[in-house]
């Protein structure tokens, strides 16, 4: 039987586009026959690179009818939805790292593509070379997961851990970072946690089997983080990460959100440091696995566009039905649970008047409010004669721990709610 | 189209079979059709339990020609051997939990499925509920792995974070884990790295693609750990696990092995604890990932060949010949590297004579037999006025460092080399 060559074509050629070119060059059966790039000219770190394969127009790649898959790697949601979209017409299946746009139209792409019997994969779009999605479609298949707690950010992860290490504060380690190129020069992105949001939307639909909406995602940054916020967490026994959570129960209600929190040091997200990424996931009948590894870079994420790119070669030419399991349709939207309706443990800074009746106040607005106190510590007074007072609370519903922030900041002895961070339960 | 009903057959019923029933159960298109038992009167911990289905005898099930894929979960190598060569005869896939059977007989099993288009599915045989070989197979693919370090083993690992914990010993810890459950009344299998073996044997074949002979692989178990190991460990900053580890050179010579290890806090496995297994490897492109999770017991294993059956289900009806990645041939054998011929770093224990010419003795034997140290202390002397003298080497050849130790143990202020234990590289 003559062995058939499956065509690739590749949409972008930077960092990822050429670990993904230097990974597949080596196999027989497979060859990239276009790639679509901004600058044809451009060198290209490539050994024996055959330039003529390169066009300057993506629809060239999506168009070929000699193509079998397409790989997507430019990211962004136009022009690689209306790019995707086409290849599928043009009867490809798309491998993508687009976190972005699968957490905006995810669901509209997947109907789109199984309408036309192709799949998308996209392995590479969360936690970069980790093991994660194909995963949870096959070995833990039948697994009812009902939590994630993950770090999915590299660049806030990584600024974190150098605060912590350092003592610094969030302006000098960003700085660092940026010139390092392990930050954006607008940082945004990362730093406010749309990053970790597009991929907690995505993670949590694929594991919940449910349609998570990006815009139910609850959303926080960690550019409010400051150097004593590090210090007193590290004093009671936590390190402060930026979590992507996400958790759903019997009655298919979901809360999923990204935001920082003060983690155990005996967890293992506490022990992830600098670019790594990590998922916790808990499911019956599994229990709790943790999966942890590089979460970006040309090389990682390479692994896992090509470990999608493999899959699909291996199915074709065996069947004309895409491997079930490699489809990620979810025609059911999870039912969405406000953040001010969840219950969950807080760490507070406050900065009150060096007032002996402070303490006294805070302990009864919590009362007042339900909220019991799990810890209360203040250390001394400062030089302009206030206090730092650090608060640790039991399990309490947000929108009653907000009420008492508002109150604590209307007594006269409390000056301001420096920091509010929830704390892992 | 009609939806075919996939029929099952499964060989036990103790604890994973359960976990494996329970989990199956609520699938519409997959049922337990025959469940071969030793005694089909015992009574079953499962809810409106059909008795009927139950068999004494299980070549009942690999002979019911009803039944499209058998779960071997015996384990041993006879019958199971013989039971599955029979069911593959008989035209049904497997998947089994049998570490023993995989790690003896694999090459023979793998290319006897493979001679009857059949495959044999094994998830659960390594690290229970871990997803491992899964990915291995497929997201992983595109990889050439070249390192594995792992905890396999729950039971030895229970009994050294107690060690740890309690400062208590070996024996002690024994007693009280084979009163909790934890170790089996005769311990062999798990204490002296049998059960690790079997398991790193297999997952370095599938990892390296290359095969592993089980009798190539070094094997030294816990039983020798003593309490002042774990604290001497603990101040030089390691922790003390029984490590299974696998490396493949360029040169496809492969070393692997199982024993005990001090491994840095820093690292990964450190911080793996009690019955948890841990998986860390290293490949080109993905780079170092880390999968952690638990290793035994009803629920978790059950994950595991639940996941196997549903990925064999998906497949089946499709097409008439397997998903090419969930097949395990590997044809040629890795170079065995004796364990006399590797570099390592060492932790030695010395017991010697109070004299002031002792360090210098130790010293001069490991320099004539090239061994550089990393550090030396000796702290105090002890009630019978013998010193106890703790040694970590730099990379040492091993047949140098055993030449070492002979010479050691023969020196006249000498009287014993209380412990020899690998250090994590």
């Amino acid at each position: 039987m003559e062995k058939k060559i499956i065509k690739i074509g590749l949409i972008g050629l930077g960092t990822v586009g050429t670990g993904v070119y230097k990974t597949l060059k080596p196999y027989e059966n497979i060859e990239i026959t276009k790639i679509a790039v901004k600058n044809i000219n451009k060198p290209r770190n490539i050994e024996n690179f055959d330039n003529s394969i390169l066009t300057d127009d993506c629809y060239a790649v999506v168009n070929d009818p000699e193509i079998d898959i397409v790989c997507e790697l430019i990211g962004g949601v136009e022009p690689a939805f209306d790019l995707i979209k086409t290849a599928i017409q043009n009867g490809k299946h798309i491998v993508t790292a687009n976190k972005e746009l699968l957490a905006k139209h995810g669901e509209e792409l997947f109907i789109f593509a199984e309408k036309h019997n192709k799949v998308v994969l996209y392995e590479a779009a969360i936690a970069g070379g980790i093991p994660l999605i194909m995963p949870i479609k096959t070995i833990l298949a039948g697994n009812k997961i009902n939590k994630l707690e993950a770090i999915l950010n590299g660049t806030t992860n990584y600024i974190l851990t150098k605060m912590d290490a350092q003592g610094a504060s969030y302006a000098d380690v960003l700085k660092e970072a940026q010139e390092l190129g392990y930050a954006e020069t607008d940082p945004t992105g990362d730093v406010e946690g749309f990053d970790a949001a597009y991929k907690i939307t995505t993670l949590a639909t694929i594991a919940f089997r449910k349609r998570i909406k990006l815009e139910n995602v609850y959303r926080e940054g960690i550019t409010k983080i400051r150097a004593q916020d590090m210090k007193a967490a590290n004093d009671l026994g936590y390190k402060i990460k930026l979590v992507a959570s996400a958790t759903i129960d019997e009655q298919d209600r979901a809360d999923v959100r990204v935001h920082p929190m003060l983690v155990s040091k005996k967890s293992t997200l506490a022990h992830i440091d600098y670019v790594t990424n990590a998922v916790s996931l808990s499911g019956h009948p599994v229990g709790d696995i943790t999966l942890s590894g590089p979460g970006a870079g040309e090389f990682p994420t390479a692994s896992s566009v090509v470990g999608d790119v493999l899959s699909i070669v291996s199915e074709l030419g065996t069947t004309d039905y895409m491997l079930p399991m490699m489809r990620c349709l979810h025609e059911e939207d999870a039912v969405n649970i406000d953040i001010n309706d969840t219950m969950n443990k807080y760490y507070l800074s406050i900065n009150a008047k060096n007032n002996k009746g402070v303490i006294g106040t805070i302990g009864r607005i919590c009362a007042e409010n339900e909220i019991s106190l799990a810890s209360i510590v203040q250390r001394g007074v400062d030089e302009d004669n206030t206090a730092n007072i650090t608060v640790i609370t039991e399990l309490a519903l947000e929108k009653s721990l907000q009420k008492a922030v508002r109150e604590f900041e209307e007594d006269e002895y409390i000056n301001k709610v420096n920091s509010l961070i929830r704390v892992q339960v």
